[in-house]
């Protein structure tokens, strides 16, 4: 049984890879960086993708495709405060995007038009690790409200990520989260990693963010 | 693609059903409850179960079942606190315990001598809702962190549990958290729900949980 299910799986990975690579492909004919937005439900990422919607959505033409298990309610929350796209993917129940699913999302999106998609995927910490989207970067969110070791917890997801942003630092003084112990255990799965520590409630850090999302087109923007 | 996947799945989560079945026989024999606590991660699984373990680890004869998906930190955390058994499951990275996975951990345990096992599933509040494990209730904890509409937004989850523990309620000054609409999007989804609400930093609601696991094997204890 367990043979079957990971001959199964594995070539379910393999196909989606191919589809990643196409989305890849497709965005990097238009010019287009993705990042894959990953989190715990809760850590932050709809609310963060709402201010950083109202401050950069036109400047950056910046479309969103946020997946949810059973609703559209962060698409909804995101369109109240953007003229710019939002795409909602319904899941069905399924823990994680797939890159079928971003693809499909794509054919709705004017890509001419857009520079960056953010994606944010189903709230969850293991399973959307091992699903590539076709994305440049991926960024997880770690709110203080959280324990320091889920990336000891939840390697997979660490190992594969670029950039993690530490959120709802503004409740720093009310939770026992020590910020650098948290940081030390990201840096023992991932060396790479590089760090964001934001609060989308006071606006503490979050020029940081806008500058990491700017210098994420540059490149490919040319400016 | 998909239809194979979903054959497969089928399959395994009738043999999971079957396996829980066996579960739920081998604790009913042995007058033995388990509850499933489930969760996002950082909701605070394991600095509550500190606290009860403290308090009624003893008297009720508590084990602890720790699902995690690389360490064991959990159950180490855990175990500097009771001289009472806490057993890990490693899932290797998988999202959930299933049934096989308890049963195994049951051979660990000395049934006999225990009256309440608790089952710290791995936090991931998609995944685990599919997986019956043998366990007589589902406890989610719920924390005042996260969003509202988790409930709406992973239904699953509260469809199929029984209780939902609203956690951290120390931090409700500090966070824009509305307990009444989170109660009342819990009951559009699941109206036979129970909750109880606690922080188990200042100790407020804890009476009530520990009075909720006694009132859980109250029955089989004939007490």
């Amino acid at each position: 049984m367990t043979v079957r299910t990971i001959e199964v799986r594995e070539r379910v990975m393999a196909r989606n890879d191919e589809l990643a690579a196409g989305v890849r492909a497709r965005l990097a004919e238009h010019g287009v960086v993705a990042l894959n937005l990953m989190s715990s439900p809760g850590s932050g990422k709809t609310t963060l993708l709402e201010r950083t919607l109202a401050v950069l959505g036109e400047p950056l033409d910046i479309a969103v495709v946020t997946g949810d298990c059973q609703t559209q309610n962060d698409a909804d929350r995101l369109a109240a405060h953007t003229a710019r796209l939002v795409q909602a993917v319904v899941t069905g129940g399924a823990c994680h995007l797939d890159a079928l699913q971003l693809s499909d999302a794509l054919d709705h999106i004017d890509l001419g038009k857009t520079r960056l998609i953010i994606v944010e995927n189903v709230g969850n910490l293991v399973c959307p690790a091992s699903w590539d989207l076709g994305e440049k970067s991926r960024v997880i969110l770690f709110a203080v409200t959280e324990g320091e070791d889920k990336p000891l917890k939840y390697p997979k997801m660490f190992e594969k990520a670029d950039w993690v942003v530490i959120t709802k630092t503004d409740l720093l003084p009310h939770v026992p989260f020590d910020v650098e112990r948290a940081v030390r255990y990201c840096l023992q799965i991932n060396p790479r990693l590089q760090f964001i520590h934001i609060s989308a409630m006071t606006g503490h850090g979050m020029n940081a963010w806008f500058d990491f999302l700017r210098q994420s087109i540059r490149p490919l923007a040319g400016v």
